[in-house]
């Protein structure tokens, strides 16, 4: 686990060097506030697994250009910008293990700095020059801002179906991975096979990374995880660990079930005793298999692709995707 | 004055009905929530100055394509994202005469709403074709955040200056008109002049519209106005009226002036006095008089093109600007 992360980090330690020297440029507000508000979540451990995961796709595309790196941070500041209005949708208390900016600034602030973030990667987007690429990038935001309205809408609802879940998590996190992929072969003017497979790579992988992400909401501790584990259950949202165990539970158990659900001030009791239970009825497992699935078709996308360094890291970053910490 | 707003309306009529139906057809979200909510705000009663002025900019351009009507709801759906956001931000209760859409769907709807709103404007920008028109419509969303952040940080501060209110509403208000009328100069491949002629009108204009806004502030009331009149006091926003009337007033008046701006639940008495101590010193007429510099200055703007009934119906909305209710 430790070994995938130090192979990766090996090969992409200078490209996440640059991405960061990247964000902090390319963060030019006039006003001090909003860089102090963005910086606040911006620089406070992000992975950066979005931007980094467009330089290399376009490195496998074979881009020999210099706008990659700059380019690269529209997808980390369309991300920045959902999280800091999610957040506050959320009601969330901590990201990153670091109080939220709306319980710092207030509720107003976020969401205009939100706003100065989305535009600025569309700004940044339109620094390609290509019509294709922002037309990908604004209506990629279209989406992730109906998948949470979605989301929003179908909170508590303990009727969500899995095909619904899977709807939901594919505007709200997977659209935006794989734009990150795909727009790296346009940029790098790939064949369409290659556009095409990035984009199925980066698809599958988001899908992925928010089933583990829910995951282990259910299995990491507050410290490791850098979110208040229970989370997505006190804020009435129903992923698939819990989807899957409710079909799956007998009468009995699943009522049980239902009452923790519903009561969104459980006790610590009460949330071991809703782990146990998707144990027993194999949510947790379930899930895993399933974002496993997602993990392998990702990786499949790539074979068409021939034996390369960067080939390699994209799937050791496949792979990192369902053991990661945070 | 209605016989202005007459002459107008004789000349743009077929104009508003295709920009009222484009902006129906371009809102095409995969959920409903998002439909009725924009719908409730983009629906009523909006007077469509934004699109229009993109519509007849491009028109006395010679624009002979299709696509105007469509581009322009660009900047409505613009103009009506920063609304669901301020009006939230401001904490308002009213819109139009209407409940503000948080009161209705609450706050988080309203966030996530106005996001989408924005990046539909951005991909319908994307649907000319051109990388710079896309470019100024990102760079003005960037710019719009970042006035309103500026706004709120100096709220309730009586040190406000002139000049500072003035690049606050260059970035909250005037920018969007001068883009709308610039960009359509670029969609019709006019010349370099003709582009700066149209945007020095659009930037003069929006200066003037946002200073006659803040006007009628204090001389309206709720009904004509269709907000609640003394907002802006309420919410902390010194405006130009009170600025100015500030600087003037004797040692006395200033401070009785400064008890009633800091006492945000003010009566309509101290409300009152307030208005009368605003024309005491000429706080409402100097308003009133630079607003009217500013339409002067964007009528000269279009002294280069040549007589035509469109550039007199640019002219008569320069002018209605200054006397319209709503």
């Amino acid at each position: 686990m430790t070994d995938l992360r130090h192979k990766i980090m090996a090969v992409v330690e200078n490209d996440l060097e640059e991405i960061e020297q990247a964000l902090l440029e390319n963060l030019k507000p006039q006003l001090e506030l909003v860089s102090d508000v963005a910086r606040h979540i911006l620089f406070s451990g992000g992975k950066r697994l979005r931007p980094l995961l467009m330089v290399l796709s376009a490195k496998i595309c074979g881009y020999t250009g210099d706008y990659d790196k700059t380019f690269s941070t529209a997808f980390e500041y369309l991300h920045t910008a959902t999280l800091l209005h999610d957040d506050l949708v959320d009601g969330a208390t901590l990201r990153r293990g670091k109080a939220v900016a709306h319980s710092k600034w207030g509720n107003s602030i976020t969401v205009l700095v939100g706003d100065f973030l989305l535009a600025r990667a569309l700004s940044i987007a339109a620094g390609t020059g290509s019509v294709q690429v922002i037309k990908i990038l604004s209506e990629l935001t279209e989406n992730m801002s109906q998948g949470e309205v979605h989301q929003l809408m179908r909170r508590g609802d303990i009727g969500l179906s899995e095909s619904e879940y899977l709807e939901v998590i594919t505007r709200k996190t997977a659209v935006l991975f794989q734009a990150a992929c795909r727009v790296s072969a346009i940029l790098a003017s790939a064949p369409a096979e290659k556009e095409i497979a990035l984009s199925d790579f980066g698809y599958n992988l988001g899908i992925a990374f928010q089933m583990a992400d829910d995951l282990f909401d259910y299995t990491l501790d507050t410290d490791s995880f850098g979110k208040e584990v229970g989370a997505d259950l006190r804020e009435g949202k129903l992923t698939l660990p819990v989807i899957y165990a409710l079909q799956q539970a007998e009468s009995q158990d699943r009522e049980q079930m239902i009452r923790i659900i519903k009561n969104k001030d459980f006790s610590l009791q009460e949330f071991e005793q809703l782990i146990e239970l998707l144990k027993k009825y194999g949510g947790l497992a379930y899930t895993e298999a399933k974002a496993g699935g997602f993990i392998n078709r990702a990786k499949e996308a790539l074979s068409i692709f021939k034996r390369s360094q960067t080939k390699e890291t994209l799937q050791n970053i496949a792979d990192y995707v369902l053991v990661r910490r945070i």
